[in-house]
């Protein structure tokens, strides 16, 4: 139907007899001739249409915007002056011959073709027009591009893809499942994988050698800002590797992916150790773009006639440290407000600072309301401790080293983008040495990655001194964004069953729950690890787009809802029947003939 | 942790060390010296163990059936005489050096290493055992081959790749849906696709021009020997294209794919209406490597007075048709016993047959129960229009038209494949010009499609004739099965209505159900249309698995249980509560506390 698309004509193009088909972008009447600005995936084209062609003329007078029409004609330059530099095929026009109005179109919900600010909601529930937008369905091709290039990637390296089942058993990676009723199984229900983690360690033990899928995750969890009920995860997995093998493969992959699809060039990934990761940015995934760290000042503080500061510094599990931000002296009381607000909703109850207005007169020369409870000599010894410089200013947290760490991790981030200091573009980083556990606040222990992870002591010495036992994970980190995590995997039942222990898994509910794993450990399972990237999250990033609803086709909103479709909806009372179970609360909904009399 | 997979060493390694990873296959214990059979994706290599090495032939005495080990050692010539010709490495062995069990194995439920008949249970309950079995594997490294090659064809023609959701709302494909209670909306319910259709058809709406996904799709219907609940599709959609270039496309694919990965040099697609199809071969699907036709009869025996043929031949909704088997004058009473049982199956009352001695006796040569009831004139003159002859038998159908066509279709493959009659491996074809409806027993219509497809005719015509209108749908026929099928869509919001009305269903019913989509048919729908592959199948018929369990990692069986997750499995009384359902029956089910007392 068409012999170009719109955004594919060029100056080569001229004297050509061209058909192209599309949305009409914008239409415009001008000294009595008709302008169309004809718009398709790959761009935009003007076709002119004056009185000569007369049946045609008369077509396009009837055109309005997103008409769906087919146009024929020529190919001409613009007259001089009249070229559009901002457009690719802005050097040529196309004289329409013959114009076909393939369907008309009622006014749009909102128009496309001006930067006009449209409510989140109104663009889901029209999403087929919202995806128009050029800058949308970019994101869409980009996206396609990504998985395209990861899947070439891994075929080329071995990976077989696998797919794995989405009606499946209830997962362990600790989020609330997604069920579906069995109707042929009374009583017994699916569960929407999490992801594809057992499986993917049984394809090992199958001997499939290197497996990767581009997944399905299901988590019904309340929505955090940017997450999806639904997420697509590149999941790989590889057996007879170490940790090195797959950071290299999948750091290779990702520095591949970046210079293919974006041409940047990433550096080499540095690595850090997660405590070097938490002392210096208080962050397990941190953003290395910001020049600013952490400094641990409780040493000098422990002595201080200063509860605030001297009760955290001697608490094991507290944490005093300072975060001295450059040319952060001439920040406004105002500003310091907002932050002291902003490090709040981390749970710091403050937050101390001390400006440095000429460090060369003493504390004389410190602006700040802790000083004197400090005492001068340890005011300065803190200054010297964080390198401070006239000019600058010192915050402070302490407290539990968790509020801590998020407290100053965030401030570290916000304060970095509120200066303009961020010294790269994109910055990686792999994070290693995780603890194996972590505390939970009434004491017991629970798994940092997923309980399949390896430790990497000895069966005995985690049984030993679990909190403090190491984990063979590894988590890929992106201006501050996780963007994968795995690990080596346990592939032997006795450590297997000693991590089970540790986190309060006896026996029986460990046969119960994990019982074809422990089976397949039994029956020559090979050492294996791998690695799981968030896509959409990956491509957000890649994109600069300011949510994650941004590049996905149909998401959902922050309750879990399709506004296009009324996802989710009711259904009949026969389809409950047939599932085995009914509404808990049916008269909350449409009394329905039938029920009410059972159960 | 290795330098070859087991299956590449070869004589260019001869005297080289090699490192491999994998599984003992089989150990034998022969003049002092031990052999290992390793194993892994990629093949088998030979490993031996003499008393020379101390240490290691030690722990090689050690292994048994499925440990994991580490081998290095040097590769030789096998010695003359000894070689194998059947294995790719059998040419060379690895004099075994160094040996490390990486994990030990329990004596596998079912041995790997010879053809033994396993019953599909355990096979599936250790799928993790089963999928080791080369010829297991290779299908699954098959189906991955054949997976990437149509997303590089795809991708390579255009199409981007877009992901639709999982948790949707209930699709029309007329199948029973997966139901998923909503936590946040109490009472509502998401459902699984049955397929991308709906999404497919916005997305052309939104510009994206080119789609295609592999889809998993869900149908929570009985299981016949071979679905599955959840299948993978090859989704496709094109706008701005009417059938022909679908067609082409879509064909061009399937050709490439053969030649790509099977080495088979596919004929060219012939093109045959529904009607030619059901007329000639009883099916729409017809599989044209058996030579075998049926012949209409029913004008040469309507007026016998044999009311078993007359009554069909005169009912408008009857039909007589022959099945002339060349050769089959052979069969014996037994074999013609077993086919009349056989068509019974689809509900045929019996087989009536004509075996043809000597044509030139006239009905003294012909061998028949019928014979005397038909006259012998009409007998005479069926077997002309059969083209009957000497040896020939010849089958037939009277009943209603679905039933002979059912019965006879069938026991056209039946008999074509018992008397060896297939004329090529692989016969394709399109089935084009399907009606748009059928009518139910009720006397109702009801899409043949789904109620998208387009018309070949207009509107007005439509709603004239509903019952003889044709839509502009095309099946993809290999070998009798449908591999795909596909449609252009309706584009319009006024045939669809119009459509919908032929169905019953009303402009209320017709928004609540689909107002997304009448919406988007109202703001500038391009013309377009699409395709869908079954993955399952395709790569079933191609790799000639008995079962589509075969293609599958981790299929569910017919009673859609996971043998190995024994999934679906029983859940916590509190998740129920915060989906807002209960069971039916509580007390069928462990009785849980704190149920029972409400509702």
């Amino acid at each position: 139907m068409r012999s170009h698309y719109c955004g594919g004509i060029n100056e080569s193009n001229i004297d050509q007899d061209v058909t192209l088909c599309g949305w009409v972008h914008r239409r415009r009447d001008h000294g009595g001739v008709i302008f169309l600005d004809l718009r398709d995936r790959d761009g935009m084209a003007q076709v002119v249409f004056d009185p000569d062609t007369e049946e045609s003329f008369a077509k396009a007078e009837k055109v309005r915007s997103e008409f769906v029409i087919q146009v024929t004609g020529r190919v001409r330059r613009r007259p001089a002056g009249t070229e559009n530099a901002n457009m690719p095929t802005g050097q040529v026009e196309v004289l329409g011959r013959e114009l076909t109005i393939l369907n008309a179109a009622a006014t749009p919900p909102f128009p496309l073709d001006e930067h006009v600010d449209v409510g989140e909601d109104v663009r889901l529930r029209y999403r087929f027009v919202d995806l128009r937008r050029p800058e949308m369905l970019n994101r869409l091709r980009f996206r396609s591009r990504v998985t395209s290039y990861l899947r070439n990637f891994l075929d080329g390296n071995g990976f077989m893809d696998v797919e794995t089942p989405i009606l499946t058993r209830a997962t362990p990676e600790g989020a609330r499942d997604y069920l579906v009723p069995s109707r042929t199984h009374e009583g017994s229900f699916f569960a929407l994988p999490q992801s594809p983690q057992l499986f993917k360690q049984l394809l090992m033990v199958s001997g499939v050698d290197r497996y990767y899928q581009i997944a399905k995750c299901f988590r019904d969890e309340d929505l955090r800002a940017d997450r999806q009920p639904e997420f697509t995860q590149v999941d790989i997995e590889a057996s007879f590797v170490n940790e090195e093998d797959l950071m290299q493969l999948t750091e290779s992959m990702t520095r591949n992916l970046f210079k293919d699809v974006l041409d940047v060039d990433l550096p080499e990934f540095p690595r850090m150790p997660y405590s070097e990761a938490m002392q210096r940015f208080g962050s397990d995934k941190p953003d290395l773009r910001i020049p600013l760290e952490l400094v641990d000042v409780g040493d000098l503080v422990e002595g201080v006639d200063f509860k605030v500061f001297s009760g955290p510094a001697k608490d094991p599990k507290g944490r005093v440290a300072a975060l001295r931000v450059p040319g952060g002296g001439t920040l406004t009381r105002k500003q310091i407000d907002d932050y002291t607000k902003f490090v709040g909703i981390y749970g710091a109850k403050g937050l101390a600072y001390i400006k440095v207005n000429e460090l060369a007169k003493g504390v004389e020369g410190l602006q700040s309301p802790i000083v004197k409870f400090l005492g001068d000599e340890t005011a300065m010894s803190v200054m010297e401790r964080t390198g401070a410089q006239d000019g600058d200013i010192v915050f402070f947290g302490a407290d539990t080293a968790t509020v801590v760490n998020e407290a100053l991790g965030a401030l570290r981030i916000r304060v970095g983008h509120d200066m303009d200091m961020l010294t790269s573009e994109w910055a990686p980083l792999w994070v290693v040495d995780f603890p194996m556990f972590e505390e939970t606040d009434d004491g017991r222990l629970t798994a940092i990655h997923h309980p399949f992870t390896a430790p990497s002591c000895t069966p005995e010495e985690l049984a030993a001194d679990p909190v403090n036992a190491l984990s063979r994970a590894y988590d890929m980190v992106l201006n501050g964004t996780e963007l994968g995590g795995g690990s080596i995997r346990i592939h032997d039942e006795k450590t297997q069953q000693g991590v089970f222990r540790v986190l309060g898994i006896d026996e029986e509910e460990a046969r119960a729950k994990f019982g074809f794993l422990l089976d397949a450990l039994k029956f020559g399972c090979p050492p294996h690890g791998g690695l799981a990237f968030g896509l959409d999250r990956l491509v957000m990033l890649m994109t600069g787009a300011s949510s994650i609803r941004d590049v996905i086709a149909f998401p959902k909103t922050q309750s879990a809802t399709c506004l296009m479709t009324q996802a989710p909806g009711e259904v009949d009372e026969k389809q409950l029947r047939e599932l085995h179970i009914r509404l808990r609360k049916p008269a909350a909904k449409a009394a329905e003939k039938g029920d009410g009399s059972e159960g």
